[in-house]
């Protein structure tokens, strides 16, 4: 089946808001079988609409727009479905219960503008929305399912999975896409493209790879499409197998998995805990390991030590290193590692220092340069990074790193 | 002047990546005064590229695409603009060069992949990427002006500053767009509609406003499109300022400014520093205050107190506290936000404790609950949120809501 996105909303043709949405349904979309072949972002205007929707039917079988179904006077969306299908809005009572229920919940008044959003097409399926006001509305004509959906994200999302997707994998007629994502850390694009060229030349024809960079992590995807599903998934991990022997050092984890996650579970598996010391990294390790659900089992805490009297005051770092060596160096990272393992009392420490930019850099120590340790009951390993001269990503590639180096020595 | 965006990637029909090219080059373009009017992601396959470019040549002046000039296999938009353009790839020598400098600079190695990516249409405008290996390609028929870039965010970055901005400034016939966003924080959607209709009834014609609600924050968006900027940013100017005599205790900011800026600034005018003791947001708020440049002139660090233990131990939260009212609780938070104020010893700090969720609600604590505290030398300000059951959405609100509350202690 293929299947088509139109995220209607002005504010994403001016660049204000990032398209999570388009991304969060293509991804479901296709586990659920259904290829998106499509993505469009259109403005909140009937014209617009309208004419995205005709396209989007001649090209696809399911045709999903999100957006312009809130409570505001700029949102339309309703009034087009009505000209598209030729019918008129009507007041649903169910609906109307819904907003009401879901106002004194929240203890808070029923305002009109909401009362409004109770009005839907005559003849639509109306999906319930519990976690918001503006109901789903879904219609099925010639063969063709199109699915309008409210353009907040968590409320798409409960729509999405409540409705579109369950009937997607109740409805589909033997075939597969299968996807297989190798997450690596640790080597850029062009060199894992080299390291990998005896084995990309030798992969069955009907596998697509592909090669997707991000600041410090490189995926490598591996795609089939067929009626087996079982076969491809068996021709897939093979080739996986042989990638995991050819670049063991540079993988980390597959599909979704976030490093975070696989670091906490390794923590959560062998009762260890673990804490942080971050400087250059400014408690960005810290924010990515307490994302994760449960991360209160292993983590205890941390200490951006930013300025160094805090690197002094609160985790010891003698003043004498600070002088003679600098933030930025082996002998404060390792200091600081021991530190907060010790002050915090966990088992493993993980220690950031460097010159994330775009001030601070100098001859000797760049912009970019970067120092991480981790500290253990036994040992402490420490490793100099040189990164780029882009704030942002020498942040995120600093956490990926220490997360890596963690993960390596969790094993 | 219309433009429109193609991605290109099946990374972004998969939903495997989050389309921020998109977002960027819209708001860029806008500003520039070009009206984007459709943005579509499509897969790396010859027709689908050939067929989407036909469509937006069809619809706009300016057709601007991203993604698969890279050095991998899998990457094919260079062969498709040479059938679309009816030439053919030719070495050229000026931008092996480039990519040769490029790899001697990092002291790599210069591989044929690399190489390869010397080939350029005959007949196109070649656009130097000094700060990766492929250039971009420019074409310009039949007044239609049509631009491929690489799809590595910077590097695309890179190219529509060097050159496709600068040009559009420069071409553009007295038409512009002015837009202006006032930042709220601590209203939802239709609270704010319901506050402002009064307002909004009476907004002139030509003014378009929306309403764009995120975790935490609306913005609120006036645009305006016309011949005579001035007068137009002169109307839009008396809106704003009738805004803010209406709303002025939810405006924190406008257009792209950021909350963890806006605070940055005040502390940096008033020569004041800042701290973070941070239980239920785990760091993030740190990693936010830092996330700017120069933020070491007022952020001296952060304790991420996520054990009860780090609260008592580094915080000096009294155990009988944490025993008799619970971590989350106003007791605690206010002890924490004077311990880190004192143990760092900055001016202000902010102290959070909560329940994120999705595990460790109660009855009397829902997942939702949090109390946030800032201290300063003189007092100390403590208030209870109940936000919603997503972990991610709660750490997010949690960390705006204590950004603005600081902010407003500046003031």
């Amino acid at each position: 089946m293929n299947a088509e996105i139109i995220n209607i909303g002005d504010e994403l043709l001016i660049g204000q808001v990032v398209n999570t949405n388009a991304s969060w349904m293509a991804q479901q979309l296709n586990d659920a079988g259904a290829d998106v072949v499509h993505i469009s972002c259109i403005a909140d205007q009937g014209a617009a609409i309208m004419d995205a929707m005709a396209s989007a039917i001649g090209r696809a079988d399911l045709v999903l727009l999100t957006g312009g179904l809130g409570p505001t006077r700029d949102d339309i969306t309703k009034k087009v479905l009505c000209d598209y299908f030729n019918t008129k809005l009507i007041l649903d009572e169910q609906v109307l219960e819904n907003i009401r229920s879901f106002f004194s919940r929240k203890g808070l008044p029923l305002t009109g503008l909401n009362r409004d959003q109770a009005l839907v097409p005559e003849g639509a399926t109306i999906l319930e929305n519990p976690v918001g006001t503006a109901p789903g509305i879904a219609f099925e004509r010639n063969n063709k399912w199109i699915v309008s959906m409210p353009g907040v994200p968590y409320e798409m999302k409960h729509i999405m999975e409540s409705y579109v997707l369950p009937r997607l994998v109740n409805g589909r007629k033997n075939y597969f896409i299968v996807h297989k994502t190798i997450l690596t850390q640790g080597i850029g694009e062009s060199f894992l493209t080299d390291k990998l060229s005896g084995w990309e030349e030798n992969l069955p024809k009907d596998i697509k790879l592909a090669y997707l960079p991000s600041p410090g992590i490189v995926r490598l995807r591996l795609s089939m499409r067929g009626k087996n599903r079982a076969s491809m998934q068996k021709v897939i991990f093979k080739q996986v197998r042989l990638l995991e022997e050819k670049i063991p050092q540079f993988i980390w984890g597959f599909d979704n998995d976030k490093l975070e996650e696989v670091v906490g579970k390794l923590l959560k598996k062998k009762s260890l805990s673990i804490s942080t010391a971050e400087s250059c990294t400014g408690g960005y390790i810290a924010h990515r390991l307490t994302s994760v659900p449960g991360s209160s089992h292993y983590f205890r805490g941390s200490v951006v030590a930013y300025d160094n009297e805090v690197k002094k005051d609160v985790l010891e770092v003698p003043g004498k290193l600070l002088k003679s060596h600098g933030a930025v160096s082996r002998e404060v990272v390792e200091r600081m590692a021991v530190g907060v393992r010790e002050r915090l009392h966990s088992d493993f420490s993980i220690a950031t220092t460097g010159v994330a930019g775009p001030g601070g850099g100098t001859e000797e120590k760049p912009v970019g340069t970067v120092w991480i340790a981790i500290a253990t009951r036994e040992k402490v390993i420490s490793e100099k990074f040189q990164f780029g001269d882009q704030r942002d990503r020498n942040i995120i590639r600093t956490a990926f790193a220490a997360l890596n180096m963690i993960r390596k020595a969790l094993l």
